[in-house]
């Protein structure tokens, strides 16, 4: 294959955050009626102006500059005396061992986590198990190392009380040689949490079939009422097949610093600062003192975080479920929400311009996240309570107005 | 390849900055005498300590945590805003125009900056012509993207006024397909500056053979007395087949903050931002604004930290030029210096370790930079003046203990 046609399978036009770089041209014939004003609203991310970061995370910051080149110039794993302070504290969170030398390292964000893990275990021809939908990026990785999808699909609007994974669908993968399983655990864009049974059942397949799970848990400290959360990694019986990922971006708003980190199978974290050493050589020097604030913040902050995201959710869910032909599972975890969306009169993708024009409202579309989802959604919900709420209503507004 | 074999080519173990993952066991029966004390020297990258960053770029990136989500999240390229700024400094200094909406990209360091453009350019199986000695990263990315290597050699022991390069080696590359040609200018590790004919003639072989040229210029403000420096940009006929790499982790000392520009060619631009977007998302937004201070310096900061490195420079060929045996080429430009040492009674790689237990002297062997090289050292003298050199002398003090 030619570098042309492998970056136009690529393409994240409509990836989250590229909105400015879109144009809005040739929709002006299908639009029907006035724009709807209000605030406007970008569910493409959270608003770190609406949910602030840490406490103390620029105050560490600066501490990390003033002490120099010590913190400019870190192994390209990152700071071992942070990769310790961390070690402890995600060893508690995840209910098995981290070690900090050799079985972690610090990332340009979770997606430099997820692109060194992928590019570190999938080589060209092979199959990759990707569950439909999930993170916008996944494919993405799994095409660039010019591996093979091995799609899994997520029945998540049938069930409650599991994510609905395809078990039958994942096995039969593993069977038919698959040898990465990469999936978001809560998962993104539903908003769901892999049950304990579920999480043991993927585990026990790993096992059986000798196959690497890379998990991505950005999500996991920001998780709902009478929610349960089973970490894989203390589950799976081999413990140097499993890559977790996690970072401070979303619930603590810290991705302006842009960090991750992998921690978990020693001989792919190695892999993975062999090519860190050639993609961007090290997270970010200072940044990476911000890490200082992480799973140690403030006594009861996250307890009000997780509480204020959950009344904007209660509220997009009543938005959502009063009108008529939307679809909504509860988000259990993290701060999206995926609705589906009844038959309208113009393609998914067109509607989300004219949301953009005539309502002021940005939101992702679910083609990012699986071939499926055309007629789905994604907001990221976690912005100003008021404005999320009068901008959901904007969009179902719309929707009646569109429909087909 | 499977990925592990991929990964045992991609070797890190000896690159700069990772001499703390080292183990130095096993040379105990090749010492010869006792430690050499002095201040410890890491001359394997700069010292922001004795070189401080730019003068207000700490203020610049706090407004920046200030303005909250708008520096956050920029598109994946970088902020606008921030490009437009950079664009207009970056042609005047180049000389040729800098479009900033669709010509350049801000990368975390440099280092993401040439990951990006390499492998936007070399698909599986291209050839690649790469410089001997050069950047070490430069081959391990075209092995990274299964590119195949057509070495060029830089004769520049043998020359004056110019770099050295084999330009007929250089027309072989492309006459036998070759569609990429990726170099440094000035050259790390030895210090030399592309002649304004060596520029014009890589121009025009390029042209001719439409070969895209990547060339990496993270060195070409810190130019010493009487050297001139000629940008291939503006003398390649075809724009559209360059890309320029520049960013202030070295001359400026911002390297904790990771940032790096690439800019020109727009369709490989382009291509770089859709990778961008799965690698790492963006540059770190917060850290983007610190590039408003580049090319934007109080005046005189400039004049001055080059007259300082200049004077180090002029010591430190002091030092090596009146031990009997070392060859060194002045350097021209950047802060790196690359002594042939003669012939020792231990390997290059064990002196290398020598030299870090008996002198604490770290340096960076020669073969990071060329196979050819196991007899050259390389030193970034962006250090203390006096540390650096005491320590270059403890340098040649071992070089005469050890020689064969």
């Amino acid at each position: 294959m030619d570098i042309r046609s492998k970056f136009e399978r690529l393409g994240t036009d409509a990836a989250p955050g590229q909105e400015g770089r879109q144009q809005a041209g040739g929709i002006e014939p299908l639009l029907r009626g006035g724009n709807i004003v209000g605030t406007p609203v970008d569910f493409s991310h959270g608003d770190v102006d609406a949910f602030n970061p840490t406490p103390g995370s620029f105050e560490v910051f600066t501490a990390g500059v003033e002490s120099g080149g010590k913190q400019a110039y870190t192994e390209y794993r990152g700071a071992l005396g942070i990769r310790e302070e961390l070690a402890t504290r995600l060893a508690a969170f995840t209910e098995a061992p981290v070690d900090p030398r050799d079985g972690m390292i610090i990332t340009p964000g979770t997606q430099g986590a997820l692109f060194l893990a992928v590019a570190s275990t999938v080589a060209r021809g092979d199959k990759v198990a990707i569950v439909e939908p999930d993170y916008f990026a996944n494919r993405k990785l799994v095409e660039f190392c010019e591996g093979r999808i091995f799609p899994v699909q997520l029945e998540y609007a049938s069930v409650e009380g599991r994510s609905g994974l395809n078990l039958d669908q994942l096995e039969n993968a593993f069977k038919s040689g698959t040898k990465v399983f990469l999936f978001s655990n809560p998962n993104n864009p539903v908003g769901v949490v892999y049950s304990s049974d579920e999480i043991d059942r993927i585990a026990a397949l790993a096992s059986h079939y000798d196959a690497t799970v890379i998990v991505d848990q950005l999500y996991s400290r920001l998780l709902y009422s009478r929610v349960d959360y089973a970490h894989l990694r203390a589950r799976n019986a081999n413990s140097e097949k499993v890559v977790t990922i996690m970072g401070p971006s979303k619930t603590e708003s810290l991705s302006g610093y842009r960090l991750g980190v992998a921690f978990g199978a020693k001989d792919i974290i190695a892999r993975m600062e062999k090519l860190q050493a050639i993609v961007s050589l090290r997270a970010g020097g200072y940044g990476q003192a911000v890490l200082r604030t992480w799973f140690n913040e403030p006594e009861g902050w996250m307890t009000r975080r997780i509480q204020d995201h959950e009344a904007i959710r209660d509220d997009l869910l009543g938005v959502f479920r009063a009108a008529p032909g939307i679809d909504v599972r509860m988000s259990e975890a993290g701060s999206y929400i995926f609705p589906s969306l009844p038959r309208l009169s113009v393609s998914g993708a067109d509607f989300v311009r004219i949301l953009r024009v005539q309502a002021g409202v940005i939101v992702t579309p679910g083609t990012e996240f699986s071939p499926h989802c055309e007629n789905c959604v994604r907001l990221n919900f976690s912005q100003d309570h008021a404005s999320a709420v009068a901008a959901a209503k904007r969009l179902t507004a719309l929707v009646e107005r569109y429909r087909a």
